[in-house]
């Protein structure tokens, strides 16, 4: 297996693309091909005492990087030789199973529906990141801001993008789909909500998805769901008030053990707890986040993903690519469109 | 002052209000009028030991009491007799100075609505809960859950609501209000986020309101704002995100001391710090959640309120007397109206 990587997106780039992929080298035993600035890659390893290229890393230079100002839409034109768009095309063209980026998402997404195209009759790529919840699982939350105004043919497929996604990567043999709304009965929320349920429903009757109905917000970080259905906007919203609600609570829990000597001692005794605590809050063991519905796995690693971060996005991908969930959507892509009664609201 | 209080409605009805209306009319010297059914009532009060009503505190009868399964739309005709609608009618008719209730928010908002009225002008009253916030103040998140679907104009004027609430509650001179969305850059979110974002625009440049721009969801629980103005899909999104992830994370930092022996001593070295982080997670001494835009004070309080929770919602809702926001609302709706370019898109 080959995954190809963005060695100049993030914020720590190039060290921790270059470094993370030795490591996912080494420990995974996948081919890694680092895009980038060549000398710049290089003076990199050999500042961490790395003078020869380990087997199974190869450098495949790319003369321009994607800044995060770049118009996302154009990217593919004005950066034709940066590091993402020429990773992309070496996907694109069987060059590598699988691209990993720290990059700008708006371009990463952009670039990867131009170059290495959706799935035949998937409307929308979605993101699907994988959110840890109390009962000691993960949910899949899909779509987190790739579309901000969606229709329910769109979240129709974002359903079956996740229930297959949820299946081959949790190991959930019928993952049960829930819809974002503001309470549980299917007459709650707006007109796309509606209609999403309907359509769901229709799908959990014909035995294609296992529909559990609405769900609140409030049940998702308890575990109410294995894959949340949402448009990009509100699942967005979802994402990032679990992030900046963790960082709160984290720091109020680090105030409760530096309040005296007492209590620092006291941390001392709880310190195999606190890692736990830190270990599930540590995005960079999770991985970044799976572009669903390209043909080929692209995954968007956090912008400030540091060596250990870009390892594990880069077995995320590795991870994708044998689940093969493109090939699932592909084969069941019939299933996935909308009934003629619901046509006027499904159309973009 | 005299606040009005449905003595049925809310999971520990009637014993809640009527305890916590003690208490208010003990503490505060405000005058309580419990609305429900005066045998039930004054049975609850004897089985605590209390024969006579206390000075300040009356009953007043009412024999029916709105169902969390009823149509909230409809209570109005429905309910004639509930102790919301019947209460309600009396805010109406200036024997009381605000409302409050445990009861379904839904037929709360929609009698409300019907029978208080909103201030003249505005379009759609809304939810405008207090968010605890890292930097130790809280946030004004509107809209909640009132209205799943808005328009720009409701928005706007949710802006000028919130604001007002904050200068008078929070005591904050100028609050920076900010549009919940899902990037900082004034091109990001659907249609209703970038016409929303011109208008708020317009109105701090007139010198109206002191709009700081965009937030997204993570900077809401970090205090990035004073006012969240948000459509009631994603406003509710958040705030039961929220809710979620701080019921998460309190379960995990339970597990930090339940692990051992050792541990459960330091969680005793700790109760101070516990204590404070539980205190900030008990939205009892919050108090409930203000609808905004309605002629009158009316609290909705959390469904599961005890003795504590409803003294708290009855001291917001006398202080929000003293706030006066909606005579404030009433004297600048002028400057809430949408500018004829936009009046395409204000419209419902």
């Amino acid at each position: 297996m080959r995954i190809v990587v963005d060695a100049m997106g993030g914020d720590l780039a190039p060290d921790a693309a270059a470094l993370g992929a030795l490591d996912a080298a080494e420990k995974l035993g996948v081919q890694v091909v680092l895009v980038g600035r060549g000398e710049q890659i290089l003076a990199c390893l050999k500042r961490h005492g790395i003078e020869t290229l380990p087997q199974g890393v190869e450098i495949a230079h790319a003369e321009d990087v994607v800044d995060m100002h770049d118009d996302p839409a154009s990217v593919v034109k004005t950066r034709k030789e940066s590091s993402m768009v020429v990773g992309l095309r070496m996907l694109a063209d069987g060059q590598g199973d699988a691209f990993v980026s720290a990059g700008s998402t708006g371009a990463l997404l952009s670039a990867a529906t131009l170059i290495v195209k959706r799935v035949r009759g998937i409307r929308r790529a979605a993101m699907g990141p994988l959110i840890p919840t109390k009962t000691g699982g993960r949910t899949v939350l899909i779509d987190c801001g790739a579309n901000a105004e969606c229709t329910p043919e769109f979240l129709l497929q974002f359903a079956f993008m996740g229930s297959y996604y949820a299946q081959k990567t949790l190991a959930v043999e019928r993952p049960r789909v829930a819809l974002l709304n503001i309470g549980a009965e299917d007459t709650k929320g707006g007109a796309l909500q509606k209609q999403t349920y309907a359509l769901l429903q229709k799908a959990n009757d014909a035995g294609y998805i296992n529909f559990a109905g609405n769900i609140e917000a409030r049940d998702v970080p308890l575990g109410g769901a294995d894959v949340v259905v949402a448009d990009g906007f509100s699942g967005n919203v979802l994402l990032k008030g679990i992030e900046g609600t963790a960082l709160f609570m984290a720091s109020l829990v680090k105030k409760i053990f530096m309040r005296n000597f007492f209590t620092k001692l006291a941390g001392l005794v709880c310190k195999q707890g606190i890692a736990k605590l830190k270990g599930m809050l540590d995005y960079r063991e999770t991985g970044g986040t799976l572009l669903l519905g390209i043909t080929k796995p692209v995954v968007k690693a956090h912008g400030s993903s540091d060596r250990l971060a870009m390892f594990h996005s880069i077995r995320q991908a590795a991870e994708a690519v044998e689940a093969g969930v493109a090939q699932d959507l592909a084969q069941n892509i019939d299933k996935m469109t909308v009934p003629k009664e619901l046509d006027h609201v499904s159309g973009t």
